[in-house]
């Protein structure tokens, strides 16, 4: 295969930093981890819907992304939009950026077509997403994400049905022995009033409370201290929390909210978790349980396997976000799977990935004139759902049998007549 | 669903310019067609691979994607490596760029991952890609290439396979009428040559036949006249091009082939014609097409299908596109279905778009306490293949109820004991 020396190579043949190339048994993996997700999505009334890589960078950084809007990959203007000589800032050059989630896309989407869309819509996206982190192991600059959505329902229906269809989801990909965790923003801020924080920094007491159970209670209040919030406040809520009985958890907080908000939320979880578990799946409340974005408004969820440490999906409500498009708040909720840790999830088994039906390759010489056989044998195992690669013979016939079987290819020869046998070793 | 007002939108909704949000149905018609496609390249032996939607921008501008070049969304440089107030030119500015074709990472993929991947490798591909053109209608500046390639094969049989496997994925998509039209860059030379053409200009008297049948006879002649080529090289093509027979082409212009390079071409078309004929495909050798990119080496071909005005799939042979990143040639070949293209041919159909199974709707009353039933009901039937939507009892039945049965579900009402009836018109 090996033609004339060429010119030394001038540039690398890496992807760009925190970027991968798929190899084909991990790209067949996605696919297939794909369409099982679609396909239960799609039992559960879901429908696709599909959003441009790229949207305005004003879109981008509105804020409802958080930390992750500093992670843009921002694209320069084109042509006469591009002023070098007089751009003083990365505003004067840029104009668009790839999008860092599914989500504020999604908010766009609804905004602009929903005219022409379903209401409710009850919406899956699957796709890359981009985000210039500092690269690490198993994280990656471009990744894939696996969201549902469902706006225009204020019931917990909602709610019940991401659960019910996201769990399903992850069975039917064979991930076992699924826990899905629950809260609501508005409980966490009826015990952070109850415990007598400022309301006006909840948002530093939520940053602390995610690390229940990952820190000591001493680094717990530690930590508040340090962040300036009073004695009393910070002994309360360890009190609270430390007593807290998992299995009778929403109903032992009740004594400690009191607010109309709060109550509500209670009794909307209480409904969520009855339901749930009714359907045969493992849920809990979870009065820890925070989520990172600032635009969750009511029930927030996660869901854990066993053996894998990080939870392999998250979500919760955002009735306002919408809004801020809009005009006019429109309630939603979605759920969003970490497709690159379901696949790693899924790599790591022993035999992982899709088996696929006889693998056939048909080996011919070169010197065949007349390919009609092969191209008819080809053509009867294909119609029969084989997947049959025509192949030609190399000088050695044994390393290309064995590098053959290696892919799971079962070897069929075809030889001129009259010409040596070779191969079939 | 209203919310309170909101201050006024300060933000277009639309997505960016050239870009396009994709509606459920249209979604599932992409879906439907994707999965189709790779289904028959699957069993054609292909392996499904991925590469990253960026790229180095030295990689993107080494000359190889022609025109495509100067269309490239470049990505600013990110942190410290971005220093505004020393830039003097874009090349100051960006580090990476949203790839323009499925083709050029191709041959950065193959050189990266050689030792890992299958020799010779058959690589599907399916996925994005971004070219900032100026929009017009049925144009995008997002839009989905799906290739297949063959690397490492010589012989044209890879020709073959890639032209057997593309006519059979269109065809499973319904695409009838199909024409396989095929040339050979060696024998466009050949004929150049033969009518005394500057070889160093082959590249212009190509652009003008590839306008043959579009543009008069007196109009191609003013074309290569102003280019400034010989006169009795003008006419001599016309004489040559004007009498050519369609059926009985290749052998007619073998008189006027002469070089070892043209021979060895006119035998390969002729074994590929042969072939594909034989599986019984419609093909047919065309002396004046001639494709865009400057890297094919060998045959050429494109697929059109009847009553469709542009071609639907083209392709070709590029011998030394990946020695310029390896250091060493490898044969190569490949074929590019125009993705939009067939989602537009199947859109425009009646009824296009893929039909799904019994769709059922399950309204319920809001008031409803215990949601038991619904979900087992939603169980029973999602096991049974039904696509099932939870739906909430909007307050006029009548309207959720048509807009149901437009979306294509069947509505079954689930009302709480004793509340007054409602819904059901």
């Amino acid at each position: 295969v090996a033609g004339p020396p060429k010119k030394p190579v001038a540039i690398g043949t890496e992807p760009p930093r925190g970027m991968r190339d798929i190899l084909p048994d991990e790209a067949e993996l996605r696919d297939a981890t794909a369409e099982t997700i679609l396909g239960v999505y799609r039992r559960y009334g879901f429908r696709r819907i599909e959003t441009p890589a790229l949207e305005s960078i004003q879109l981008l950084t509105r804020g409802e992304g958080g930390e992750n809007e500093k992670l843009i990959f921002k694209v320069l203007k084109r042509g006469e939009k591009l002023d070098l000589t007089r751009a003083s800032s990365e505003a004067d050059l840029v104009d668009l950026g790839l999008r860092f989630d599914l989500t504020v896309p999604l908010a766009r989407y609804f905004a602009n077509n929903q005219a022409r869309l379903p209401r409710p819509l009850k919406a899956v996206q699957i796709g890359p997403v981009w985000r210039a982190e500092r690269p690490q192991k198993g994280r990656f600059r471009q990744f894939t994400q696996c969201d549902i959505d469902i706006l225009g329902v204020r019931s917990e229906i909602a709610e019940i049905e991401l659960i019910l269809a996201t769990t399903e989801a992850l069975t039917a990909l064979g991930v076992a022995d699924l826990t899905v965790r629950i809260n609501d923003r508005r409980i966490l801020t009826a015990m952070a009033n109850a415990c007598g924080f400022d309301a006006a920094r909840h948002g530093s007491v939520f940053i602390t409370l995610d690390k229940w159970g990952k820190l000591d209670p001493a680094q717990i209040v530690d930590e508040l201290t340090r962040a300036g919030h009073p004695g009393h406040a910070v002994q309360r809520m360890m009190q609270v929390f430390t007593d807290f009985d998992r299995r009778r958890g929403l109903d032992a907080l009740r004594e400690h909210v009191k607010e109309p908000d709060g109550i509500e939320a209670i009794e909307s979880l209480r409904r969520i978790l009855d339901s749930v578990q009714a359907q045969d799946r493992q849920i809990t409340f979870d009065a820890t349980l925070v989520r990172g974005m600032s635009y969750y408004t009511g029930p927030i969820f996660e869901i854990s396997a066993a053996g894998f440490p990080a939870s392999i999906a998250g979500g919760g409500r955002y009735d306002r976000l919408i809004g801020g498009l809009l005009g006019h708040d429109v309630p939603a909720t979605g759920f969003s799977i970490g497709f690159e840790r379901v696949i790693s999830l899924l790599a790591e088994r022993a035999g992982g990935g899709p088996r696929r039906a006889v693998r056939v390759a048909l080996v011919f010489d070169e010197a065949l004139t007349d390919l009609g056989p092969v191209l008819a044998e080809a053509r009867t195992l294909r119609a029969q759902g084989h997947d049959v690669s025509l192949e030609v013979a190399a000088k050695r016939a044994g390393p290309q049998a064995a590098s053959l079987r290696e892919q799971g290819f079962e070897v069929r020869w075809f030889r001129t007549p009259g010409q040596p046998a070779g191969g079939g070793t």
